[in-house]
C-alpha cells in the first residue's frame, strides 16, 4: 500500500497520520461485543483523511481507487460492530468535517452526512418547529450519514418504523469508488442500495431527510413489580393510537436499579420500569391511561424539581443502546444480543425469554412500528461468560421464534438478515468494482458462496493480523 | 310547553322562530337513511337559540331546566343520524355563534364549539404550521364542537385512531342543565362523559384539541381493475409505518365513474380506485410503493394541469361520508352501511361481503388505526329496496363478523355499541337529571330495561307525533 504516494495526491487535504489518533478514529463502539473486541482490537487504519466537500470525497476515492488503497468511511464512530473499522486498513474516511445543514422546508432537511444529529434538530427546531423522525440513543455524537449507514431505527421507531422503510430517508447523493468517480442522486426504491451497507458501496455526500413536529418531549418512568408487567404496560400505551409518545422501553430488574446510577434515587430495587417519552400535549391523557393500567409514575421530567433534574441524562440515553452502555460502565462482564418478537406473538415470546436466562439475561425491550403493526425489538442485556454459552443463548432465542441480529459480527448479512442482499450487492458492482470500499463487510462481495446455514462465523481473509 | 315563558325569559338573546327555518334548522342530514327519513321528517323544534358567549348559554340552560322545556344542541348540522334533531321539540340550541379560536400553541388549539374545523386549521396553520389530527369529509362546514359531539372519526384517523381514543381531545368545558347550571372542565378519561353522546348530557362551550404538523395534503386516485386489489393496495399502504398519508379509500366499481361526475374524466368505467392524500415530502416514496405494488396513478394534484384541477373537490370530498353524498346526487335510491371489518382478518372479511351481494352493495373502505392495528372501517353504499332487506343485509355483515354502526337509527346506542354506556348514563344522571337535553337518543336513560338482543328498534315515546 503505497500510502507515501496517496498523501502526496492529497496535497492540501486534511490528513492525519498520528499513530494513536489513527486508531483511536478507526474504532466504533466494537468492544460492548467481547468477541469482535478480541477480534478487532488490533484493526487500524493508516491515514485519517477529512474532506471538508464532495469535491475533495472525489478527490480521495480517485487516488485511493488508483492505488489500489482501501477506504472506510465513518461518521462520528458510534456504531457498534466495528462497521466503520478498517478490516485491512489504508483510509479512514472521516465526514466528520462535512456538517453543514443545507436547507429547511417542511418536512424535509438537506445536510451534509457529518453533521451530529442533535444539531440538525437544533437548527430544524429553530427554523420552523420541527425535528428528525428517528435518531439513534447517541443523539448528541452520532451523525447522520453514519446512522443512515450504519443504523436501522431508534428513538421515534415507535410511529415511524425503521430507517430503511419507505419515507424514511428521502435522497441520497453518493460517490462511487471508480476511476472516475460518478455522483448519483437516490431517491424512492434506489435508497435501498446503499442504506445500512456500512459504506461498502458509495460514500453518502448529502443527504435529505424527512421531518415531523418537534415537542419538548417529556421524559417519564414508570415502575412496576414485575417485567411481564412493564412489557405489558409498553405494549398497551403502544396500542394507544392518540397518545403521542417517541419511546417505550421497558428494562427488567436489576437492571434499572443496579445501572441507572444517576436515576437511582427515584427507583426501588427489584424494580422493573418504563422508560417513555411523551410529548407535552399528551400528558393528560398518558397519564390517565397509566392510572387505569396500574403503573406507577416515579419519575416525571414534568414535575420533578431543578434539583432532582440535575445531572440526569435524558431519558433516550437510558434506551436502545445506551441501556447497554450504562451496564456496561458498571459491570464490564454484560454485553447484549439484539432480538426481534414478531407480531403477533411478541409478549409471549419475550415472556418466554425472560423466564429462560435467570440471573443471566436481563430483558430490555424497545416497542416500534413494524409493518404496520406495533411490536418490539430487544436488547437484551447478557452477563458474558463463554462464546459457546453466548452462542447457545442466540440458538436458543432462535430454535424459540425470536430471531437475533447479532452485534457480535462485523459483516452485514450475519448482524441482519442472514442472507445476501442482491440489491446491495448488485449496487457494489456497479459502484465500486474493485472491492475497496469497507472491506470484509459484506459477505455477499467476498464469498458468493457462503453457506449461511452452516452456523460458522465468516472470517475475512483480508482482516489485518493481530 | 310555554315558549312564551321562555321567550321572555331569552330577552336580549338571539332567537329566532320563522317556522321554516327552525324546521330547516332542525334537521341535519338524516335523509341519507329512507328509514330515518320517513321517521323524522316531520321533527321539528319550536325557536332557535343561538347564544354568542357560556354565559347565555347558561340563560337558556337555566331558563329551560325552570320551564321543562327540551334542549337539543346542534353545531352546523351535518351528522347523519338525527343526532341533533329535536324529538320532543323544543329549543334547538346553535353553537353556530360561537366560533372564536381562542388559543393556538404547540400542539394545541382552544376554541369554541361552533369554529368551523377548517376555519381552525386556516388559523392554526398561518399561526404555526399546525392542523387538527382528525377531521369529517365535512371539513368545510362542520362546526369542532358537532364533530366532537357526534363524530367517531374520519379523515387523518389513519394516524391516530378514533375521537374517543385517548388523546384525541384534550380538554372540554362542559355546561349542566340544572337550576343553576354548573360548568365543568373535564380531561383524561373523564372526558369518555360527552364525547360522542350527542349533547344528552351537556352542553359543550369550549375545546382543547391536540394538533399536528400541517402539511399541503397532495391529492392522488390509484385505479385497479378490481376492488380487492384496491384493498389490498391500500392495506399494503396503510402499513408503511415511513409514507406519510392522511387517507386511504379504496372505493369499488362501478361507484368512482358512476357518482364523481368531477373526476369521471380521469377515470374508466368498471374501474375501482383508492383515494389517498399524501404529504408532499412522502410522495417519492410513495409513487415508488405504488409502482412496486402495481397500482396506476390515474390523478395526481402534484402534476395535474390548472385547467384539469378547476373544479375538483379535495379528495377528502370523495371519501368518508361524501362518498355516500355523491352517490346520492346521481341515484337517489342509494342509502349506506357503516362497518368494521375488525383486524387481522380484514381483507377476509372485506372480501366474503364483496361477493355477497353483487350489484346491490358497492364497497367503500376507509382505512384507519385501531387499539394499534392497522384494519379499515367500511360504509359501504347499498342499492335500497325494501327496510326488510336492509335489515336483513346488516344481519349477513354481523353474522358473518362485520359489526355494524346502523345509521338507520337515531340513538346512540343502536348506531354504536349496541349496550348501555354507563359512563355517559351516569354523567347524564349528574348533568341533566330532569332528561331534557336531547331527548330519545340515549336509550339508557328512557328506558333501562330494554334488551338489546331483541333486534327491534327503539321507539322513543316521547317523539313528536307524525
Amino acid at each position: 500500500m503505497d500510502i507515501a504516494a496517496l498523501r502526496r495526491e492529497l496535497d492540501g487535504l486534511k490528513v492525519e497520520d498520528n499513530e494513536k489518533i489513527v486508531q483511536q478514529k478507526s474504532r466504533d463502539f466494537y468492544w460492548y461485543s467481547p468477541l469482535l473486541k478480541r477480534e478487532l482490537e488490533h484493526v487500524t487504519g493508516d491515514l485519517i483523511v477529512s474532506p471538508k466537500s464532495e469535491a475533495e470525497v472525489i478527490r480521495v476515492l480517485a487516488a485511493c481507487h488508483r492505488l489500489g488503497i482501501p477506504v472506510t468511511p465513518r461518521g462520528a464512530g458510534t456504531g457498534n460492530y466495528g462497521q466503520a473499522m478498517p478490516l485491512s486498513g489504508g483510509v479512514v474516511l472521516s465526514l466528520a468535517e462535512m456538517t453543514e445543514v443545507k436547507s429547511i422546508a417542511s418536512g424535509r432537511v438537506v445536510c451534509q452526512p457529518g453533521a451530529i444529529i442533535a444539531d440538525i434538530d437544533r437548527a430544524t427546531r429553530t427554523h420552523s418547529g420541527q425535528e428528525l423522525r428517528l435518531h439513534p440513543s447517541t443523539y448528541n455524537t452520532a451523525s447522520i450519514g453514519g446512522f443512515i449507514a450504519g443504523g436501522s431505527g431508534g428513538v421515534g421507531s415507535i410511529n415511524f418504523g425503521g430507517l430503511r422503510d419507505f419515507g424514511n430517508v428521502l435522497r441520497l447523493r453518493v460517490v462511487t469508488m471508480e476511476a472516475e468517480p460518478r455522483v448519483l442522486e437516490l431517491t424512492g426504491e434506489n435508497l435501498h442500495k446503499v442504506t445500512h451497507a456500512y459504506g461498502t458501496n458509495g460514500i453518502i455526500t448529502e443527504v435529505e431527510m424527512p421531518l415531523t413536529a418537534s415537542y419538548d418531549w417529556v421524559d417519564l418512568i414508570v415502575g412496576f413489580d414485575t417485567f411481564m408487567a412493564a412489557a405489558r404496560y409498553g405494549n398497551a400505551l403502544a396500542c394507544q393510537d392518540g397518545i403521542l409518545t417517541k419511546l417505550i422501553t421497558p428494562i427488567a430488574a436489576p437492571a434499572p436499579f443496579a445501572y441507572f446510577k444517576r436515576h437511582q434515587k427515584f427507583l426501588r430495587e427489584g424494580q422493573s420500569i418504563c422508560v417513555v417519552m411523551v410529548a407535552p400535549h399528551a400528558l393528560d391523557a398518558f397519564l390517565a391511561f397509566t392510572r387505569r393500567e396500574g403503573g406507577e409514575i416515579v419519575y416525571s421530567a414534568a414535575i420533578a424539581s431543578p434539583e432532582d433534574k440535575k445531572g440526569l441524562p435524558p431519558a433516550y440515553e437510558l434506551a436502545w443502546n445506551h441501556t447497554t452502555l450504562r451496564a456496561l460502565r458498571v459491570d464490564p462482564a454484560i454485553t447484549y444480543l439484539q432480538s426481534l418478537y414478531p407480531f403477533p406473538n411478541q409478549l409471549a415470546l419475550v415472556e418466554n425469554m425472560e423466564k429462560m436466562f435467570p440471573g443471566e439475561v436481563f430483558s430490555h425491550l424497545e416497542f416500534v412500528r413494524f409493518d404496520g403493526n406495533i411490536t418490539c425489538f430487544g436488547l437484551p442485556l447478557v452477563k458474558f461468560t463463554t462464546e459457546e454459552r453466548l452462542d447457545e443463548i442466540i440458538r436458543l432465542h432462535e430454535e424459540n421464534g425470536c430471531p437475533i441480529f447479532n452485534p457480535h459480527r462485523y459483516t452485514l448479512e450475519e448482524g441482519g438478515m442472514k442472507q445476501t442482499d442482491a440489491i446491495q450487492l448488485a449496487f457494489k458492482r456497479e459502484a465500486d468494482p474493485r472491492g475497496l470500499l469497507n472491506p470484509g463487510k459484506m459477505i455477499a462481495w467476498e464469498n458468493p458462496d457462503y453457506d449461511y446455514r452452516s452456523e460458522k462465523t465468516f472470517l475475512f481473509k483480508g482482516l489485518q493480523a493481530g
